[in-house]
């Protein structure tokens, strides 16, 4: 059965609120999801809370008693509280009806399996939440294998990169590493790394992408630097017709992965 | 030469702040840009601000001088100030060196030449001032000749828009509208709506898309509405493989406008 919580001064509260900070995060080992849809696909993808807590309303929509009833039956702390102090415990105003704390999802470089998947997004030194968040969508969408993140990257359990994530957080593996054990790993086995570049003529559709692609993504204002570049199998650019000479990183990531399915739904097309 | 502002209190330090308001910016039909590179975009598309701000360093860098002096040239009002005093009006704790007070860009849907431009981005009740500032700095990349924005979208001159559009506000026309003066517009003279759409088989690559396409965008977390999707050309779908049913806007909307692009160089590379 569920616990109750009334009082805003229960430490649960100062607990799970501390866990938008990430020194918080490491040390707990937990993450913060919110919402009815994003703890579904989380389920749906096989993660159940380890600690959930509901307001508890009569108009709770059916897919919320499932969720309760599962993370009751995996051995979940399950938590009622009023709205007033969900919010307080998730920091946002309107925080919806469900928020969920989940244990850490990292995977490390050797456990990845890289022939699972055909695609690969790699992001080095990405400073923006719902970038990357938006990213892990954009490699739910395309059947990425998971986002690798190199170097200094935003961590991707925030409560921002998560929201942006719309779940994908959960279906994707997510390695965070560094550039001097990502580069030996990623050639000891089979794949392409390409990077987008302005100091290219290669057009993007101008490569034909095998299984699996790496694609590595640069730091928002920076792009990549030129030992990463100079790692890459291939540096190639999308046509800007404009003045920016640069795209959203997430755009960007998005029409570079969307190539590279392509082509592979066209050669299974061919087969 | 610039007058300079040494108090807080001084009123255009309220009145610069105001314009985060969009009750503000409507009133005084001015919008704020920050940052040298923005402001630098903006100038080199044609723009210079009514009032522009900056912090007198030592290091200042030459493009911000220029576009000082071109500013005054223009009869700008040029004024300096400190660096908390900037911050203050920006409400910015970083806000960088300048920060400008632009006109209003909106245009008529009237005035748009439909032909000057091979697409034209659609969106309807988009709500993130993020996608639309994305979207803006991909239709730019895209050769868009603009972004028409119909019933109830975020202001495209809040700060986020135009920092998310990363200049690209500047190079793009902006219309504000509603669907019922929209769908005539658009049925009076060429041009295909598309829209993507859970609701249908036809993947995305399986039309051509001819000049000019409208590429109608939907609400974030809704999509499109029934009668919008009934009155497009074409309802189109992108793969996706994973668990989400959808993508984020401003990715959809840039996975879609580089496949009409990279179909429009096709056409020229075999004609």
């Amino acid at each position: 059965m569920a616990r109750e919580i009334t009082g805003f001064s229960n430490p649960l509260v100062k607990r799970l609120r501390s866990l938008r900070d990430k020194k918080h995060r490491r040390a707990e080992g937990l993450f913060l999801a919110e919402g009815l849809r994003i703890l579904t696909e989380a389920a749906d993808a096989g993660a159940l809370p380890e600690i959930l807590v509901y307001v508890d309303r009569p108009d709770l929509p059916p897919l919320a008693r499932q969720l309760i009833a599962r993370t009751e039956a995996a051995g979940g702390d399950v938590v009622t509280t009023g709205a007033d102090i969900l919010a307080k415990m998730s920091g946002k105003d309107n925080p919806g009806i469900l928020l969920g704390a989940y244990a850490d999802r990292g995977t490390a470089l050797e456990a990845i399996d890289r022939t699972a998947a055909p695609i690969w997004i790699v992001a080095e030194r990405l400073r923006d939440p719902g970038n990357l968040g938006t990213i892990l969508r954009t490699g739910d969408a395309v059947g990425a294998g998971g986002l690798i993140l190199v170097d200094d990257c935003v961590d991707p359990f925030s409560v921002e990169a998560v929201r942006a994530s719309m779940g994908a957080l959960f279906t994707q593996a997510i390695v965070q590493t560094r550039w001097e054990d990502f580069l030996p790993w990623l050639r000891s086995g089979p794949g392409t790394l390409v990077g987008t570049s302005l100091r290219t003529d290669t057009d993007y559709q101008a490569i034909a992408y095998p299984r699996p692609t790496f694609i590595l993504v640069g730091n928002e204002a920076q792009g990549l630097p030129a030992d990463k570049e100079a790692a890459c199998d291939h540096l190639v650019r999308m046509p800007m017709l404009g003045r920016a000479d640069s795209l959203n990183a997430a755009v960007a990531t998005a029409v570079m992965a969307y190539e590279v399915l392509n082509q592979h739904r066209r050669q299974v097309k061919h087969a």
